[in-house]
């Protein structure tokens, strides 16, 4: 991709591990609300993502946009996830097409999908002798109204996506640490992202041929309760990490 | 129900067909943002479903609300739905949540999925002989913005259900009209509600058990593409209407 890609919420952990893995690959535009801590990989504009006209001038020539931007706490109250994530998301979306961007990469959150984890289903869920997964098909059960401003998010990159032409892919987050995963957290080692497993997936979203995808940002764990076939089959994901090579006691705990 | 039920949106249409078959059956407490004309059959509260203060008030010993109210317009711009539809939708489950009401029936529309009907699909979709269906396990594919909004509330409807045990039903309204069906508009009549079904259908939303539901509200038209299969299994939805009675000439223009 020789345009610009626009990364919002750049200075976030996220952002950190995309570009960390990938400054040198693309020409970046990076957006924070904050300004920027040291040197950058890019052009850096300091904007809000509530900001349209400010939205609007950072999406000038650009080719993808990887947008993070919003709250980022599980438990943030409504009026800001209403806000930030998803009016912010429907002002990304919107912007980018019109300015005829090809594709949006949303990040959205397994607390899209949190209550999934139910009291009958907890802790089997976790653990890599159980088989249950969801793939990106099921309907939205969110952790809490962070989960419902990132399912909604999801939604309005539908309807950008069959309204307006706009490719969008929407990852499903997990838990992303950098260096090794989670240690004593069952649910995280099963949802664990590493960083440069996260760069990859990013990487392979705004190359990958493909219309509108939901699919799970995780490492190849083998505890893991979502499915990453789909972001292998669409997207060519193939992870390097597991959180089971940080974890030589998990089998022992099962008594397997 | 013994307890008062609270309707949002009395004085719109879906509103006014609801009472029209069941004023008598409950004690209702009608809400509408306007005063109303004429005589009620019911307390009536004036009150902007955004007034969180007042929707507090208003499910003072309610037992069950049908949640109504909104910009009910599928060309609303995004500002009016997102304060109206998907904030006012937050504040009346929290409100219903927070006073221990049983259960609350969502209006949701055919909007929230009209992106189904691509121009692979359609009119063959509209017609009899198409087996195509839609019915409330596929994610949501919006038509518009105010189907954005509907989409959200049902994700909403899922978190307070999930979290706070309230029960759930998102009706996904078709083309509610009275007396005849739309006449010259084959997707009007594939997802066509009449008047009683309406009422009948949000009655056996109001008495029925379940815990979370998205169904199809429309009548046992020839023509559909929505199934209805659910609401008749879970809700006992006996639906009376037929757009194919008005439509004589359907088989006819079929050629078959």
């Amino acid at each position: 991709m020789d345009d610009p890609v626009l990364l919002t919420g750049a200075s976030g952990r996220v952002g950190q591990a995309i570009l960390g893995g990938l400054a040198d690959e693309y020409e970046w535009r990076l957006l924070d609300r904050d300004p920027p801590t040291g040197d950058q990989p890019g052009e850096f504009v300091v904007a809000d993502v509530t900001d349209e006209e400010a939205i609007r001038d950072a999406m000038d020539g650009v080719g993808a946009v990887i947008h993070l931007a919003g709250d980022p706490r599980p438990e943030a109250p409504w009026d800001s996830v209403l806000t930030n994530n998803i009016d912010g998301a429907k002002t990304v979306f919107e912007a980018a097409a019109d300015a005829d961007v090809d594709r949006v990469v949303f990040a959205s959150s397994n607390h899209a999908v949190g209550a999934y984890e139910t009291d009958e289903r907890t802790p089997g869920l976790y653990r890599s002798h159980d088989e249950y997964r969801l793939d990106g098909t099921e309907l939205p059960r969110p952790s809490n109204l962070y989960g419902v401003s990132k399912a909604t998010g999801e939604v309005l990159g539908r309807y950008y996506h069959d309204h307006r032409d706009l490719r969008v892919c929407c990852v499903r987050i997990g838990n992303l640490t950098e260096s090794h995963p989670p240690i004593d957290y069952e649910r995280g080692q099963a949802m664990w992202l590493s960083y440069r497993d996260c760069a990859h997936l990013f990487d392979r979203a705004l190359r990958a041929d493909y219309e509108y995808e939901i699919v799970y940002g995780i490492s190849d764990n083998d505890r893991k309760y979502y499915s990453i076939d789909r972001a292998r089959e669409v997207l060519g994901y193939d992870p390097q990490d597991n959180s089971a090579a940080w974890d030589g006691d998990e089998r022992a705990s099962e008594g397997s």
